[in-house]
Formats: C-alpha cells, structure tokens, sequence
C-alpha cells in the first residue's frame, strides 16, 4: 500500500514589517496615522504545507491518483493538519485527459498566481490576487458567511474551491492546455417552493493557454454565486489574461484582469448595478547567479456602479524582491513593497490593500486601516526577510 | 524508527443525491413535501481516511503496535486530520491474545458492519446500523451532550468509544474468535456524595465468533450508559447475531439485532421503560467479472416501551449497487436506495431513516423529514455514484 | 522530496488514578473532602506525538531542516494533528551554530524538564514545572487570556513559545552548549500612542551548560511579558540551575528555580509587588536489569510579595516509579506519587497542585480542589501505569 505515496511539503518562515498609513480627506482636519507591526511570518516566498499524495498506474494509460494537502501556520505551530485546505482531490486520468473531484484551485485564479514573479506569496504578492480576495471575502461575509464553511479566510470561489468536479486536457495536444470546473452548492430543494434551492456556492469556470519552452498564454473566466432569490441575486465574474516569456537572461509576465460584482435587484423595477474592478500588472524575474531578481509593478481600478462622480479609487503596487538559493531545496529571500491608495474612501474594504492579504491559514495579523473620522487608506509598506525549506 | 511506520489511506469521493418525502397522517389536511439535495460526497463506497500504523516484534512471539487513523472529509477538505476518531490505539499482543488500549469500534458494532453487504457505507448503509446511530445519537444529545467530547456526530459507544481497554483471543482456536472493551466514564467521583460517580459515558461489551473460509457468524452484546443516579438511569443495550456464507458465485448475509433503550424512573415507584428496536437485514454479493453486484433488504421495527396503543413504528431499505474495480485499490461504484417509514410520527427523530446517516465527519449535509405540523416522515430514497481509491 | 523526511512519533496509554484532598482550615468547622477519578490517560511515560522532520545538507558544512511536531491525545483520538504545538521550526545550521524559527521550547524551561528523573511526564512530574506551569497559565487566563492564542492549556512563554528566533551554539566546544531566544509579542504599534504596542507576548531568555560523559550542568534564564502599559505592568522572570551525575549503578538529578511575578503599579506612588517561587528538586535513576526505579524529592515555597504574616504557601512533592523496558521503544510503567500542601488557601490556583498539570493537549479530566467555604488544597496522590511505545 505504501509504495505510491509521497510525504511532501514546504517550511517557509521568516521576519516580516507591515505599515499601514491612513490619512484625512475631504474636508476633515490634516491627520494621519501610521500603524505597524513585526511577526515572524511564514510563507514569504513559498505557502507552508504539508501534504501527501500517491498515483497508480492501471494499465491502458489510465491511473488514479489522490492528492491531500494542508496549510501550515509553522511560526506558530497552531493549526496543524487542522483542513485539506489547499488541495484535497481524488482523480481519473487516461488518453481522455483528467477528471478530478474535491477541494482545488478554481480556473479563473491561475493567471493571478502562474504570472505573478512573487508567485502570490509574501509582501510581493500580485496586487490583482490581493484585490480580488479583499472583494471574494467581503463579499461572502456580507452576504451570509464564508463560502464552503469558512476555509480559505473567505476567499472560497476565487483562489479555490469545495465540492467540485474539474476536467482538463490531456497533455500533448500541441501545447494547448485547457481546464473546466463546477463546484455543487449543495443547498437543499424544498420541493417547489420559488428560488429554490439557493444556488449560493455554486462555483462554474475555465481556463485555456498555449505554452512552449519560452512562451505560456492563459485566458481565464469564472463566475462565483453568493446570493440567489426567485428575481435576482448577486454574482462575482472574473475574466482574465496572462502570459510570461523567458528570454534567457529575464523573463517577463504580464497580466490584465477584469472582476465585475454584479448584483440584480429583487424587484422588477430595480436596476443592475455592476462594481468593476480592472487591474493590470507587469514583472520580472532576473537570474543573477544562484539567485533571482523579482520586480513587479501593478494597478487596479476600482468603478462604482453607482455612476455617481468620484465614487471610484485606485490603487497601485511596486514590489522588490531578491531570491537567493543556497540549493534546489532551500533559499533564502527578501522582498520589500510599496502601495499607494487613491480615494481609497470610496471602497475602503476592497481597496484598502495592505502588504499582504491572501493569506490561509489566515493568521498573519497585518495592521489594518483606519476608515472612521474622516480618515481613509492611503498607502502601506512592507518587507520580508527568511527562509524557505521544501521537502 | 522509520522501518515499521505504515502511513494508508482511502479517498473516496462521489455525486450523491438524497431525497426525503414527508407525508400528513392521522387528521391532518392531505400534504406531501419533498425536500432533496445533490453534493460532491465522500466515502460512499469506503470511508475516506488517512492513517500511520506500525508494529514492532518484541521476541518471543510478542509485539507492540500502534494505529493512529483519522477521517478525511475529502470532498471539501474541511476537516484534516483534526481527529484520530476511527482507531487511536496502541497494544501489546503476544500467545496471549492483544490488549489494546484507546478508542476503537465497539464489540457490539462490529455485526452491523461485517455483515452488511454495504460494509456500512454511502446510501446502502444497513438500516439497523443507521437506526442504532440514529438512537446512540439522540439518546447522548437529550442526556447532556456527545459522549467523548463530541466525536463521531454523538455515535460514541455505538459506533466506537473513547477511552477503553480491550482484549482479543489470539488467533489458532480452530476458528474461534472473541473480544471483550470496556471504557472508562472517567467521571469525578466527589467524595461519598450518593449516585457519584456519575457512570455516563462507560461502555462494555463483547463479541465472540467462528469462522472458516465459506462461513462467518457471530453474536455481540454491549451496554451503554447514558445517565446513572442514585436511584435509575438510562443504558442503551444491544444484542445482534450476524452470518455469512460464501457459495462462489453469490455470498448471502444476514443480520438480527435487538436495541433496548432503557430507562429506570428516579422514584421507587416510577416504573421501568423500555423501547426496543428489532432489526433483520438479508443481502447478497454477486460477482460480476471485474465487479461485484450488491443487494440487501432490511427492516427495522420499533417497539414503544410505554404500551399505548398504535404508538410503534417501522422502516423497511431496499440497496442494489454495482462496484467495478479497476484494480484491487482502485474502484467505480454506483448504489441505489429506497426506503418506507411507516408510523414515522411515533419516533421520527430515530424512524426517521434518511439515505445515509452513519457518517463520521458528519459533513454530508442531508435533508431531514418535517415531523410539524401534522407531516411525518414517509419515505427517502438516493444515490451514490464514485470512485475509491486505496492506498 | 522523500529521501530526507522521517514521520516519527511516541503512543503512550495507560490506567491513571488522581485523588486530591481540600480540608478546612483556620476557624471552619473541621471537614474534609476527597475527590477522584480514574482514566484511560496518555502521556504517563513520555508525551505522545506524532511528527515530521527532515535534513538537508547544503555542503560546505552548512543544513537546512525542519521539524513539526504535533501533541495525540490517543486515549480519545480526540485531538488528531489538530496542531503543531510542540514544535514547529526551520533551522539554518553551520559552523556558526543553528538558527531557528518558530515554535519551540523556551531556553528557561530546559532546566526544568531536562534534570527531571521523570521526564516531566505522568504523575511524577517535577513539582517544579508544575508550579511554574500553574503560575503562567493563570497568569496569562487572569490578564488577557492565552498567550499565542491558547496552545498548551496556557502555559505559553513559560514550557514553550510561538514566532520565535533561537540561536544555538555549535558542538564542539569542549562541552559548552548555549542558546538564546526571542519570542515576537506581534502587537500592533498604533502610532505614537504612548505604551504602543504592548509588549504583552514578548518572551526572551538563554541557557548556558557544560556536560560531559558523566555531568550535565546548566543555569537557564528567561523574561515572559504579560502586561505592558506606559507606566508599568507584568513580568514572569524564572531563573533555574540544574545538573546531573552519572555514577554507573546510580544517576543523580537536582534543580535550584527561583520564579518571581513582578508586577509594577500604574501610578508612579504604586509599590512593585514581586511574588516568588523558590524550588527545589532532588531525584535518582537506579538501573536494574532491563529497568530504570524512578524518584525524586521536591519542594517549592510561595513568598507572596505583598508583606502580610502568614500569606505564604509551600509544596512537598514525593515520586516513585519502575520503568520496564521491552526494547529500546517500548516500555511498560508504573508511577505512584504523593503531594502535601502547607497553607494552601494563600495561593490555591497555583499551589494548589494535582498529581500532574503539564498537559498538552489538556486532556485528562484531573479532579481539583475546593478553596471555598473555609477549605483549602490539602494534599494529593495519584499512580499510572501503561505503555509506551515509539516509532
């Protein structure tokens, strides 16, 4: 029994600063307030996790294969092997490609993370990730809760997924990759009566690419359901682009991102209102002997359905980072950021970027801003310095 | 300390449907309501599981052990190993048999299990193991809550038990095979205070067999404790004898089980009560090929101690299923159930039989009965189709 | 991955009885109450755990590893891998030493645990750790809950400690061992806000020891912050010295710890107010064939630091056991010990002390004393005896 599985996992900790600074606006009285913090964190530069995975080969070119993968909060030791909560899967796979049931990445949060050079973790991480799961997590709590029971600290629908089935491509079909997932709501149907069963939870996206020895090109789309009545009801669409290419002595990504929160009004009269929030994002990876220079530079709009004037905000990333790697296994990094935020009172919640955000275990507590007496979020700053062991 | 480590597992994951219909009895205006859901399940053919086991030989035909086995809720990845709820024990066996110390099955379980043709798992489950657990469950719920701290949704000292000592007859007594466990209620006994200490939560029992390579049959007795005073007190008591046979090209099972629940008054004059629950089941194993066809047919009948007239009730199953393995770890199943609850009114909390209640993480969110408003339970039936895979 | 990763860990079960004894003292009526309770307990020999470590040699001298340890409450199965909380680290060792980060014993508990003839486990723990445990969990539980958000039943930054850096010494240096931590308190620094942040989490404290074949000597130090504010506040300072001899027939364990609980009023007339725990410990390990005979001989003094006659307390702690080897890992026990209680009603939450408080996870239900109505902490006994076994 114990000849296909693997004990895998990655131990990531480090020494992380993070700065929040809020300021007055409008008409209030000149303030400002800076708030701060130093942790020991994990996951700077690679998610801490410990997992166990396994394939069997069943002849004719299928095999079956399971993958369970936890979080792990190492600077602390408090979570343990408490959830699954990173992948939790069991799949068929063959000539026909591969259908996978359970716990994964959703379809529509791949370009976010494959074509961010901070690879979604530390400080670094791709301010269109972070925006989109300020908006999945607010969204969710605002309209009963966490999707799927709370893991993921909310961001459930947007970086991944329970209770879905997903099916992708087989290998070898010139380059072309591609993948679709529907995630169950599981909501109980209480025989006829109107707007049921709730579709809240129901997760349905794809993605598809082309990728080479240099190149890799991605298009995205998802669509998450919070609420659903018999007239309306409110959904999150994600639609995005990205792609990367290695020129040997840097290698450049690219992303632009569209997310629309979009909202139908219960009664017949009531109009569609749709939040945008469009984000671009550009970076670098920079071999230098045993190490890599990281840069990115990012931008995200945010527009308020509304249509009210100067109901909209903005706000912008620059990211550094150096890797240093002292083997395949182990390396050492730093990274350091800087986030200005525009008008950042219009949508402090979404908007109000700190340095780090997509966190699960959700247990790096960042300082938050200050969106009461006048004040909004103005910018943050933060680094990262540690080390990243993989096993 | 490496060598004797075993680290195993099952990851099962499927699409179930449920449904329950509620109907209106006695003078209640004629209404039926059908409430029904579709999930991404898990454990429908094997219970999902991730454990680490190992033995050492001490010589002289001794030998340590250990077993550490935890529930994986694979379909969402919510739960981790956050328990070691299925075995958690360590043994010392020898000529002498083996005494295990920790959470384990109980004896009285083990008929509902090893003779169901559904080894007690997805929408096949034996009715009288999902009876019993219904009754284990709300017995421990209406007299202060889960047994052992709220593992196993409240099936404690049905299903398994905390905190127990057990001892097995060693193998080669030509086929003879026995158990007794006994847990501890580890309840604070306050200094001569009558009625203390509190026996709630202590379990004993025991179970004893013969097999050959055709037959299999056993009989198993276990009481439970609910409440304990000075004077009365509640005790779940279980009896049920179980067989199989195997004839090549079909083994047939079989089952009887007798559940008394029951209660001494407080008063001297308060009399004993004592509801019983009468099961038969009947099922049967058809290899197919590659695959294995199943089939059984239960029925269980409710006696209400109080001896009012027309106050009893019964609920029969009928599960037909279809396993195809791809290879010995790796399988496609599909299972069908029907059941009919007559009298559902009398105890729809126990009667009350949904497709699969037997669950450990009680994760499946299953549709109950409505029992208000003059409804009573009336019928159910579901379906699991999946893949198992062992490891 | 796999080559360098080792899952290892200790199941240890076994039958554990405590009875405590509170008694009337000063003008109440004369009265004595006993409680007991006897268990299924773990952890009565060494604790048990399940972990996963591994090395990785980075050449020139230089390793990375990592070490995750989880606590198994085995006689319930209750608590699975649920956390990381004995250990959870990554290291960077050379010839300059090792850095480590995360979660890890304190330097100042060493002393206490490692001059124990019982290992700090079962019923004979040292007395020593068990006041000093007592003192910081209720400590922390009476100015905010927790420290690091509630592992180890409270008695974090006194047995271990989150989000810390730790350096050791490197081998080699003729018998010298050192080490230095320092634990994050987190906080918020909420802008120039005077006594922001609070340091409430801070831990710092060393060791230092020489030891050779035969002697082991070492002085542990270290400073737990419990309350900061800008004029004063709460700190736990334990200072210990230990050592051990081995004699060949006989080995020899003594400890020195003085504990004082410094508390500084908030206005500037407020008196500091210093308690203190003064202990001390002797003990023996007698080998005798293929067993080790276990004792030791303990005391510690409360001096309550507010001044008044007769406010202090003191403990006596008697220990007696026989281990019994079956292979190097497993062993069979037994364990009986007695405690007296002086003047207990002066400090029963600390002083008042069971057969064995140092319990992670905190599982066994242990039976405590009455200090109401005119009775105090009066005296306790209690006995395991189990298995352990490791892998």
């Amino acid at each position: 029994a114990q000849s296909s599985l693997t004990v895998f996992g990655v131990i990531d900790a480090g020494v992380s600063h993070y700065s929040t600074k809020s300021r007055s606006w409008g008409l209030a009285p000149p303030q400002q307030i800076t708030h701060s913090q130093t942790v020991l964190s994990n996951s700077g530069y690679n998610s801490s996790r410990l997992g166990f995975r396994g394939t069997e080969d069943l002849g004719g070119g299928l095999a079956a294969s399971f993958w369970l993968e936890a979080p792990v909060a190492n600077d602390s030791g408090a979570t343990g092997i408490a959830n699954f909560g990173r992948r939790s899967t069991v799949s068929l796979s063959g000539p026909f490609g591969e259908v996978r049931l359970g716990r994964d990445y959703t379809p529509s949060f791949w370009n976010d993370g494959v074509f961010d050079p901070f690879g979604v973790n530390g400080v670094g991480t791709n301010l269109i990730a972070v925006v989109n799961s300020n908006l999945a997590a607010s969204r969710a709590l605002a309209t009963g809760g966490p999707l799927n029971g709370g893991l993921s600290a909310a961001t459930d629908s947007y970086l991944r997924t329970s209770n879905a089935i997903g099916y992708f491509l087989p290998p070898g079909l010139g380059g072309f990759y591609g993948q679709v997932q529907y995630a169950f709501h599981e909501n109980v149907d209480t025989g006829g009566l109107p707007g049921s069963p709730s579709q809240r939870g129901r997760y349905a996206g794809g993605r598809a690419g082309w990728s080479n020895a240099q190149a890799d090109v991605a298009l995205g789309y998802g669509e998450s359901t919070l609420t659903s009545t018999f007239t309306g009801g409110e959904k999150i669409k994600s639609l995005n682009l990205g792609g990367s290419y290695d020129f040997g002595m840097v290698k450049v990504f690219g992303e632009w991102s569209r997310v629309r929160d979009v909202r139908d009004g219960a009664a017949a009269l009531a109009p569609r209102l749709t939040d945008r929030y469009d984000g671009v994002m550009a970076g670098v990876n920079v071999p230098v002997g045993p190490g890599v220079i990281r840069a990115s530079l990012a931008r995200v709009n945010f527009d308020n359905g509304n249509g009210l004037p100067d109901s909209d905000a903005s706000v912008n990333k620059l990211a550094l980072g150096y890797v240093h790697h002292l083997s395949k296994r182990t390396a050492l990094y730093a990274t350091v950021t800087r986030i200005r935020v525009h008008n950042g009172h219009n949508n402090p919640t979404v908007m109000g970027v700190t340095p780090l955000v997509l966190s699960l275990p959700a247990v790096l507590p960042q300082p938050g801003y200050i969106s009461t007496g006048g004040l909004e979020p103005r910018s943050a700053m933060g680094y990262d310095f540690g080390i990243r062991h993989a096993f």
